[in-house]
């Protein structure tokens, strides 16, 4: 594997989702494959689960790892061809993704997208220069539009959880935030789990539509209840809006998750990315109660880039 | 050892010194018992001796050490049950710490207590959330109301300085200082003085008084040339006021030690966690002198982390 | 090797670039020689290419390395003798020397000149208390007036590119910028050059001599196409005013580097120790072009910083 960046970079859905739970349950059995290889993560945002998952997954691996967080260190990178860099950047990318491909043999790389300009994110223009550039494989630990470790965990997870002998009913459902977020994760989500043996309903108010591509396989509802009937799953998560792009257009009144709302569902597990805002985009009842997933979700991250990180090592 | 927060989670502190002391001398005999183990450090404040002392104890025993400094990587936690997180914190310390739980085997957690409310310090909320939902073994890296590392290598340096076959005179002696400083250096070494065998003495201005549930087996005094008299040590230390909640209630005029005030004592080794105020809370010809034990201290650290650690990972 | 601060610290310049070119063909011959020892850096300003190259330097060699960026984690450090430490300076250096002397066995520090007063630049007082307190052997990782690992990585490109038979000529050409830059990797490169079996010229407007014990072996013109006449090698930097201390004298236009001007060398090869404001300092063709080292340069930060601490190790 010499990207992973979105689950068109995947051949074998199926088994690499196989492959992290055997490393879940076999988590240093590969120890010796990434001996003396430097694994390298470069944060432009904040970080926790990523960071720590994916920083334990190469450490499992045996690999050495470095971590950069460029947004904290005042390392403001340049992303424009042909700039004159006279003003506030200090180095291109180019020179950045390539001395850091100099210095490692596997980066990471995690970037947000500013949510002004909607071309401009879903071009992807850091993460396409850094593989361009860095010429050393490259994980997206996040991106501008899609974050495929997360999704990959989920799938795991949802694997983990879902009943024998039962093609399971996953809807994705949008909650409230107190301010715009990327459509990542959901994107992300849509894509994968569109690719998966499940049924996919995604539900969310007016205007909050995903860009066409990642929902090809998902019924798409602004009706949240008719959503949420017999799911198996239910997938919380706020994002802004993609048509009115970067916009929050409703507080979302009504669109949290409750243990009512849940009652419509077949015992429904809840599943988050995390962080979650407690009382806004769910409720403190689901995420203390039984039907929580959420804390498997972000163990499973680990065996996600495990996995990622194993075929990319076998690949070098 | 599940957790490790006071005195009062140590059984046999003749013993665990005693280890510390042993590990000083053979610090990578034990490098195989942290071997795919993993130690998250969590600051919620900065750090230098406690996060590479720590960082070196872990290592020497084979783990995985993964930093996080929340602080500065501008992630901050709600603690409030039942909290409507509409506001600036952008994740409850009940996912934080399980997520934390999840990737982590053993947990160092450094937290300073805001010094405006009592009551809410001295509950030590965050430390006992994050025990109870980490639901990993729990190493406090200095609390609110406690630093019982530093305490740990405070009593291993007292041991290793003291004079054979006497009952060494210990004086915690309050410092002058610009601003206002947690109690928590002085409770805990009180506390663990206290339990030891040694004659302790608490020496500070009108309106210092400690917590009383510290300062038991001391005698306390506010004439600090009396208390100094024979004493074969003397830590310094400033604190803010216990009564007056938080408050500097004095400029010590007179208070810092010197080279003087030493000469009533009996040639005492003059001990401070470090950092130090030069000229402020204690003299250069004291620091620079050869009574000072603060190098010696600071060294200690290592070796009471790495014993603490120790014992966790033989109760996995 | 006790300390690695100048040219003047290496007895054999020559085995040094051949130990280093060594250690690039062999990066993990010698991974039992740190093993149970620890690395310290110390940053107290951003680095990029130093710290991963360093901190790969070190892991290379079995060594447990602990990054500590000083001026991102709020710890400001007094070096005046005899200070009241009243104000905003946390502690002396004296005291964080020497702790970081107790857990490290080997420290690297980087820092900044302040470009302000001259004679204290140029007297390096922070490295030279670092020096003197921590009691360890220190690496200078660029300090106010050199940055020899960068020196010594330049030697290495330039000896594995350089025509055989051939002694070659190397040409030092300021290039503007848009702010004061310090001067040493000029001052460190001409020192290290000068000693060098190479033919050197240094080429800058009017103002811009270096200090006179940097350029003792060098031809200085001001005159860039005459300097750049069958040069071998340019390597292109820029660097603020020596006499006119810390000022920015011309905005140099005519000065950034471009394939016209190339063409009156020898096809040379041209070289920065990055990061580079492009088409500031040094032009898109020239960078992107066959005969940019720079990325070359960046990677043989590894083995040069692997050499030092190989040899600091092989005299603890």
């Amino acid at each position: 594997m010499k990207k992973y960046t979105s689950v068109h970079d995947v051949a074998d859905l199926n088994q690499l989702v196989a492959e992290a739970q055997h490393l879940k349950e076999n988590p240093f059995k590969y120890k010796n494959l990434g001996e003396n290889k430097t694994l390298g993560l470069i944060f432009l945002n904040p970080s926790l689960r990523t960071r720590l998952s994916t920083q334990k997954a190469g450490q499992n691996l045996g690999m050495n790892v470095i971590v950069m967080n460029l947004d904290k260190e005042g390392w403001a990178l340049e992303t424009q061809e042909g700039a004159i860099m006279n003003g506030t950047t200090v180095e291109h990318i180019k020179e950045a993704a390539a001395v850091m491909g100099e210095y490692c043999d596997i980066i990471g790389i995690r970037s947000f997208p500013k949510l002004q300009n909607r071309e401009e994110d879903y071009n992807e223009e850091l993460l396409q220069q850094f593989i361009k550039y860095s010429q050393k494989p490259i994980v997206s630990l996040e991106s501008a539009t899609r974050h495929p470790l997360q999704s990959l965990a989920d799938l795991l997870t949802i694997k983990e959880n879902a009943a024998a002998g039962k093609r399971p009913k996953v809807v994705l459902s949008w909650a409230p935030h107190i301010k715009p977020i990327p459509q990542c994760v959901a994107n992300s989500f849509a894509e994968w789990v569109g690719q998966a043996d499940v049924e996919l309903v995604i539900t969310h108010p007016e205007g909050y539509e995903l860009a066409p591509e990642f929902t090809k396989n998902a019924t798409v509802t602004t009706n949240q209840q008719e959503a949420l009937q017999d799911a198996d799953f239910v997938y919380v998560k706020n994002w802004s809006s993609y048509t009115e792009y970067g916009k929050v257009l409703t507080d979302g009144e009504g669109w949290m998750l409750t243990n009512e709302k849940l009652q419509a569902t077949n015992n429904a597990k809840v599943m988050h990315c995390l962080p979650v805002r407690r009382n806004v985009e769910l409720s403190d009842e689901i995420l203390d109660g039984p039907n929580s997933l959420v804390l498997e979700q972000a163990n499973n991250r680990t065996y996600a880039a495990q996995a990622v990180l194993k075929r990319m090592l076998e690949a070098l």
